[in-house]
């Protein structure tokens, strides 16, 4: 079978783009380098230039101007307002989502919540889950006095005697999708209560946390929704489930009635009793801009691209990378796939510095020894898929990875 | 005896003005309206013009040129950073203070940490600390079967068989100063651990952490810090004490080697394995402006202006404002006083909308009668201070707040 050539793969790239329903959505984000190749979206997203103009507008006419008073004029609102966008993209009712808090701390609230509300049994959870998650339930874990039982794979999980289950709903190193209705039923007939990450999915894989019944989730808005660098994250509660749960961290924002300063904590009725302290409005506010696109965007037509663009990269791979030695370490059918693909590599860490340093490509180096890809369909095109894919055989010919050191470490 | 005439105070005033050395700072603020009276900086600081250069930078050449790349160049090193810098101004090592979370967040992980380090005994507040550090204490004494224990006045604290004492060092009601070396050593004699909240505190009130023999502390930025609506907060653990101390929230910027993913939670060794996920780069970069400020002006001269604006405040109450019904709810003496004075009327609620919608003074109302006046030396005048009380007297005088509902609301 004779494979395409490099001419006639940037033709077919070109064709994409010119049909591309979302290509005029790459000028809504700040670009000033149009030959950087930027595929690390799904650690961080690109700057919508909206969000630049919103920042300004809040620190000058809001905080500048309003003072104190822009928390009675939007910014009190502002976790609900923008919890109830993300909704939209969730499969979640637009009273079941707040942002407040990191990824983390709200895992924490949440898993400690089920596990008070479960007061016996095990945490399940597998290895390939985000390391930083296995922490919080590793701390949970020990001040609960639980086993928390790890599967080595998705599919050997064993919900037996389970009491909490959290799982990545996308991977992310493999990108491997979770079957969420799957083990939400599983994991209901065990009687545990399950919390989701959605950190790799929202913005790039539709997730239907009502129809697929879940209980609980969490994710980071950095990523596919471009909120920028450690942007707050969201939590979700099914309607529901809410009253039987109840926060760890009691904070003034999850207080009915803060502003009579009670001595008595009590906690408010719905989802912003999972609120702690006072949110960090100016990195909320540069969220609304990259979730607005991706709502005008439309979920669907996203995944559509995104699932295009990593066959693209797959395709790519069979013909051009697998002969340097390069592994497919994520799913092969794009629809139980993510919007990044692994490739494995004895030298991943040292090809990752040579793209950036030399190549203008980034990806993301994943220790010990993955290169990921990850594609954003707002901004990212088919001819830079087949760029990037030249740079790296560019690399590998040329051995220019070999001019840096062989230690791993990297940034999410 | 003859009252001076209010003609007779404003020439005084301004030649406070005149000779003060902090005068050239208030240019360093966005004040768009120099009718508007600001006393609310206790609540949130006026933002600084180098705030909205910073982020305007940092969207637009970190995240949107560097990308991803901006975590290796200084957004990984900013909470430590940033907390060397408040160090300074709390009687701390640069090594001893990070910038994480919210206050209420880096509350519970301290106060956490100090019940899982001394596994009997009750915990010790008082009912004039913030309500919120009380939910979060009550929080706590329930997850650990804990008696909390709530002096009614400072003089009633009680210190047998305690565990754990928190408190806030300035009163946010009264502006009360605790005596932090007092305490320290009362609580230490008990077997006890202290935490104490600096949110009134940092930037206004010289701390001395190390001289007083404290062992934790948190606080917030956004009030004498400027750091902007909602900003991080920052916690401190003495050197000694981190190593026998670990934060229930297990979060990946706590882990040593955090980008090796390894799966089992190992935590830094430093102050550093109190912060959990990843911080909110944009808020947090605001943060640094407002810092550098009160560090050019020197806290000490900071608070040698405050008290002179807080005796100021006292006196025309003596001279203005008692009269008209209005009780002195702050110590007398400006040594034991923070950064702002709490005047107390029947009608507080009712007299701050009269003064925010007719009078261009905007004060602080503080559930049920309190009307707080807080200064900021850094852009608080003296002259400002004689104005506002006149529009007091003529809101008073001429009944407006009649028109104007009795129930009360406020935010902080």
């Amino acid at each position: 079978m004779s494979r395409p050539s490099i001419d006639a793969l940037r033709a077919e790239a070109a064709k994409l783009d010119a049909h591309d329903p979302l290509a005029g959505f790459r000028d809504r984000f700040v670009i000033d380098d149009p030959e950087l190749i930027y595929l690390d979206g799904n650690s961080l997203g690109r700057a919508p230039i909206g969000a630049s103009e919103r920042i300004e507008r809040l620190v000058r006419d809001e905080w500048g101007s309003r003072l104190v008073r822009g928390w009675g004029e939007g910014w009190l609102d502002l976790p609900r307002r923008l919890g109830a966008k993300i909704a939209n993209l969730i499969g979640a009712k637009p009273q079941e989502v707040v942002v407040c808090d990191s990824t983390s701390v709200n895992l924490y609230k949440l898993c400690g919540a089920a596990l008070e509300a479960v007061p016996e049994g095990v945490i399940v959870s597998e290895e390939g889950n985000f390391p930083s998650d296995l922490y919080v339930l590793q701390g949970l874990a020990h001040a609960h006095s639980r086993e928390l039982r790890l599967a080595q794979s998705p599919a050997e999980l064993d919900f037996s005697g389970a009491a909490l289950v959290s799982l990545s709903h996308t991977s992310f190193k493999s990108g491997r999708i979770h079957d969420m209705a799957a083990i939400n039923r599983a994991a209901r007939s065990a009687g545990a209560l399950v919390v989701w990450d959605l950190s790799h999915s929202v913005g790039a894989v539709p997730v239907d946390l009502e129809g697929s019944g879940a209980d609980m989730a969490v994710g980071c808005t950095y990523k596919h929704l471009h909120g920028g660098p450690g942007s707050p994250a969201f939590l979700y509660v099914r309607e529901n489930l809410c009253e039987r749960l109840s926060s760890p961290i009691k904070g003034w924002f999850g207080q009915r009635d803060a502003f009579h300063f009670d001595l008595r904590y009590s906690p408010r009725n719905g989802i912003e009793k999972f609120m702690a302290g006072t949110p960090p409005i100016v990195s909320m506010a540069a969220v609304e801009p990259g979730v607005d696109l991706v709502l005008e965007a439309g979920i669907a037509t996203i995944r559509e691209k995104s699932m295009a663009q990593t066959e693209l990269l797959v395709q790519l791979w069979e013909d051009r990378l697998r002969s340097h030695g390069f592994s497919l370490n994520s799913p092969s059918n794009s629809g139980e796939r993510g919007s990044h693909v692994a490739f494995g590599h004895p030298h991943a860490y040292r090809i990752d510095q040579a793209l950036i340093a030399q190549k203008k490509v980034i990806p993301d180096f994943r220790a010990p020894d993955i290169i990921r890809l990850g594609v954003s369909p707002l901004y990212t095109t088919y001819i830079e898929l087949v760029e990037a894919v030249d740079r790296i055989v560019e690399v590998m010919e040329s051995r220019a990875y070999e001019l840096f050191p062989g230690e791993f470490g990297s940034v999410t």
